[in-house]
């Protein structure tokens, strides 16, 4: 089996004015869509993040790619995420997901790798998380992922979508956000976006979540390393009396140095509330000291940054070995996407918490699935009983991604320049804030 | 596809009288043969550790291997390699590798993962390591295996084998031994298994081999764990001085605690010599310990005890995020795990060592490959442009192996029992023995 066509498809998904520590989203999100096509016709896709330099990235491998036989492509080229030496450190805590150059090329990698399974599953009729070694969950849980957020739903114009979820500015807005979001799909737990409103607000939108929603429901935030030191520690410490221990404080400082210091003030006042992180620790050579620090409990995996779904198991196997818990971080994407990280999570033993998805905000009209959006039933993605990821493109709503790409002007990820234009011109990103 | 019949060979294969801190190897080794057959007729297989014991694991799962689909079998019995909680440890000193009970579960899930990827691959036309990620190699590097050893060359009455290599109880004998297997193989460097004679000896043995050989092919010694802590770093000081740094000190003090401080004292000489390990760390579960001591700066790993293929590539990107060197561990083996061996390390990409193996020991009367013994040319395996592991069974030779089981009494290894029988009736093994 050779491949013999690769096409990239640039997309421009609608996308609501969700605020974090990172400023605001745009109208628009931007994603890649990747096809690979084999001698005997099969089409293998994959979806990862968006813009000119993520579509440059995958098409400078196109000598790389076409002539390949797809079970040997991983393999050929594995130094993009193997690095050399001991690995090299990827973190940063400035750019936002998918726009940090010193992880293009895990980023690609992982891309390739999708769509080479998803061709393999296809043409021997097996779904992917059996070609990785295989399910140990057929379904696989999501956490509801409320934002506070600004009135509207995406999209710009006559392009803009149905304002779904609302204005949600306060914590009573919150509360009914995630409500409306859990009798939707059925989500068991809670990843709350944080680090957007003073910490006092952000501490009562916690107490009043988990007051509506009782204690079964795991709360977690996230205020992506926007307070400091003595700041995380007073939130954990509300956290923990309020949720008496259950959830996680993720990313609540910046770096693993404040992490771990966070930590070693809460182990001090009995709190043993675990910090995750997708900032302190972003790659494997970012673990050894964190591991030292003991500066980050739990490790947000992503197929999508960390080098594709053999390497999120690796890294699941390295965290079981070190007594760290393991989550999955999301960005905002489509159903293909979803499908991928469904299917590396069912092939991955060691997964201890729900995994993120911003696939809520999302809209059926930007679904590029076909059939329309992957359903989320009790929480869950179920794995179907379909070959590869189990999906396939609906062409005429890819062609109409692309025409929004081509349309409006967002080419790369700006959280801090939307935060100007739509809510202050004044915004910058200060780490710590508060 | 589905699992419709397993069969389970246990052989016994001619072994020369090789000596090692464990003791004598018997006449024979025993090995067990695996054999996967699908609804479609795809016949898998697998070579593991031998006796009854392993027989009755591999037996046991039958009610979950009849019926299963080779791509899912893996996940379903993961819980056997993944444990519960944070990994279980494994390690122990004194038993030979294959009669640990702690990694009876791993063990056998292993034999079963091969033969599921042999199954997978022979039916989808694909070599086994490009079904697990994609071959970084083509060709796999091992080491010639210089063992002391006494006059033999395995079997027993009219079935003893040609004394291929002679007594080898001196330095000199010894290097006439490399020599002889670098000759026949092109090995390029040389793994020399020590604990055996004095120290003295060894280290003369050592030298000899280094002057005979030349300063281009790495030397190592393993003395399975014979030493004191002061005879540790006496060798390791004469093998500095010898080597000027090359090669590796494998297991030469019993346990994570004596490992940490033959390191320490070492480097506080300034001399880095590498301390390389199957003994103080076999599981995921001793890894952060001996990561916190600087214990083990080498870990071997074996896919026929570390629970497969996909384990030892977990290892393997473990070990080069804690800046790890990977080496593979051998045990007597014929050219079904020879291949498996090769396969695997075609798709480990931080395999930074030559791996070992006992393949020379064995005898060509005693493989059970169709069409004879596995070639290893300029000290290389060469991945076959064939589906699965590559060999087929020689069912003659197979049953011959079987009916040496049954002929003659071994029925688990127990080196110091041969010895006993063998060289001195009062024989124990005693660690330190240095």
């Amino acid at each position: 089996m050779q491949i013999t066509a690769l096409r990239i498809h640039p997309i421009a998904i609608a996308d609501p004015p969700l605020r974090s520590s990172y400023g605001l989203h745009a109208p628009y999100a931007l994603r890649t869509v990747l096809e690979l096509e084999s001698d005997d016709g099969v089409v293998g896709i994959a979806e990862t993040y968006g813009g000119d330099a993520q579509v440059r990235q995958l098409e400078a491998l196109r000598p790389q790619i076409i002539g390949a036989n797809p079970y040997r492509l991983t393999g050929f080229l594995s130094p993009m995420v193997e690095g050399q030496g001991g690995g090299d450190a990827r973190s940063q805590t400035y750019l936002v997901p998918g726009e940090n150059p010193l992880d293009a090329n895990t980023r690609t990698y992982a891309a390739i790798e999708v769509a080479c399974l998803d061709i393999i599953g296809k043409s021997v009729g097996q779904p992917v998380c059996d070609l990785i070694g295989g399910r140990v969950r057929d379904e696989v849980p999501f956490s509801a992922y409320p934002f506070y957020k600004h009135a509207g739903g995406g999209g710009e114009g006559d392009d803009a979508r149905e304002d779904e979820y609302g204005e949600a500015l306060s914590p009573a807005a919150l509360v009914k956000q995630v409500q409306q979001m859990i009798a939707k799909y059925g989500f068991g737990s809670i990843k709350f976006k944080g680090g957007v409103l003073e910490p006092e607000i952000e501490i009562e939108t916690i107490k009043q979540l988990h007051r509506a929603l009782g204690p079964q429901v795991p709360l977690r935030i996230d205020p992506n390393s926007a307070w400091t030191v003595d700041t995380s520690v007073r939130v954990g410490r509300a956290l923990a009396e309020e949720l008496g221990g259950g959830g996680y404080l993720e990313d609540p400082s910046a770096g693993l140095d404040d992490m771990a210091e966070v930590r070693r003030r809460l182990i001090a006042e009995g709190i043993s509330t675990p910090l995750a992180s997708n900032v302190a620790v972003t790659s494997f050579a970012d673990i050894p000291r964190s591991v030292q620090l003991d500066a980050v409990q739990i490790i947000l995996c992503d197929h999508h940054y960390w080098g594709g779904m053999r390497q999120v198991q690796h890294l699941a196997r390295l965290a079981k070995s070190f007594g760290l818990g393991l989550s999955m971080h999301s960005n905002s994407h489509l159903g293909v996407s979803l499908m991928a990280m469904a299917h590396v999570a069912a092939a991955t033993p060691h997964l201890t918490y729900a995994c993120d998805t911003h696939y809520p905000w999302q809209s059926a009209k930007d679904e590029i699935v076909l059939g329309g959006r992957v359903p989320i039933i009790a929480g869950c993605v179920r794995i179907p009983d379909k070959p590869g990821l189990g999906v396939e493109l609906d062409y005429d709503q890819l062609a109409r991604g692309c025409g929004r790409y081509a349309r409006y002007p967002y080419r790369k990820r700006d959280d801090e320049a939307e935060m100007r234009r739509h809510v202050d011109p004044a915004w910058r990103r200060v780490l710590p804030r508060w």
